[in-house]
């Protein structure tokens, strides 16, 4: 698979990032490679496609910051609409909110109350499955909204954090799992 | 032009946000629909290109967190890579660092220091040009790299507040200005 092998050649593992005994991922190489880039979009934007290649998503959400840089184009890629899942306080008309549990205290995500129609249905795009409390929010403002969550798609997921059992149902593409 | 007439019918005036008296503009209904989204990327890509449509850019520099949205996307119109510049402490490894002046106290932006080649050829992205206090400092960035800012392109420009005085010569091409 050469998204997957994409990825392990270019992620850089960082020690004791943002804190002591954390290893952080960081893929900024990914996304300054042209190819890589490119080639890591289309494998994300797959999971919004039928087994012909037909779009089957009528929109796709990135949350803030990080993915998105990654659910925009894969929004073109799909010639679907993008809608941005913003941290508290950053969207200026009505949103729906919703908290989740970090390791120390709750964070919380919004998204506008007309950013989708009802019935739409949303593929979902991260950079990194971690405990799944963003997705999962993420899905519960999709379903505020009337909206379908379809799928999520991630560059990696973290298996050690158990974001899978967080996310229920939700069919997820993880492009590389560590 | 297309653009600018798209900007115009779907960017949305919020009176009142963040603060009294300030008037956001509000381009989130541009990303959620699909041509807008993909029109506004083809015009903001054009200032990467030259006479005969070839790219000029290495790179593309967006900024945390809207312009993320849109340099991304191209980066890979441009078939060019995509460099993100961070609020302070985001970037995992050794980051340059430039602060500007806000309306009150002051606010730091940084990039990795290997993002740049020397001498790399750079596109800057937004999606606002206000004070010009963001793209002056990603300028200096850029230049602390050892690479060139060519241009930088932004879907509307506040001409109230006068950013391209602080910009200085760097060539602006904005989407819509206000």
């Amino acid at each position: 698979m050469g998204a997957r092998e994409t990825l392990e050649r270019l992620v850089v593992d960082v020690p004791d990032f943002p804190e002591p005994g954390v290893v952080f991922k960081d893929i900024t190489p990914v996304l300054a490679d042209h190819a890589a880039l490119s080639e890591i979009v289309e494998a994300l934007a797959a999971a919004g496609r039928d087994e012909s290649g037909s779009t089957v998503v009528d929109a796709v959400v990135g949350m803030e910051a990080r993915g998105f840089i990654l659910a925009a184009p894969v929004a073109l890629a799909l010639g679907a609409g993008f809608v941005p899942v913003r941290k508290a306080g950053k969207l200026p008309r009505a949103a729906y909110a919703e908290s989740y549990d970090l390791e120390y205290g709750q964070a919380t995500l919004e998204m506008h109350e007309d950013a989708l129609a009802p019935g739409a249905r949303v593929l979902l795009v991260d950079d990194v499955l971690a405990t799944g409390g963003t997705v999962a929010a993420t899905v519960r403002l999709v379903e505020r909204a009337g909206a379908v969550a379809v799928a999520a798609s991630v560059l990696m997921e973290l298996s050690f954090l158990a974001g899978r059992e967080t996310i229920g149902d939700l069919p997820l593409t993880s492009l590389l799992t560590v």
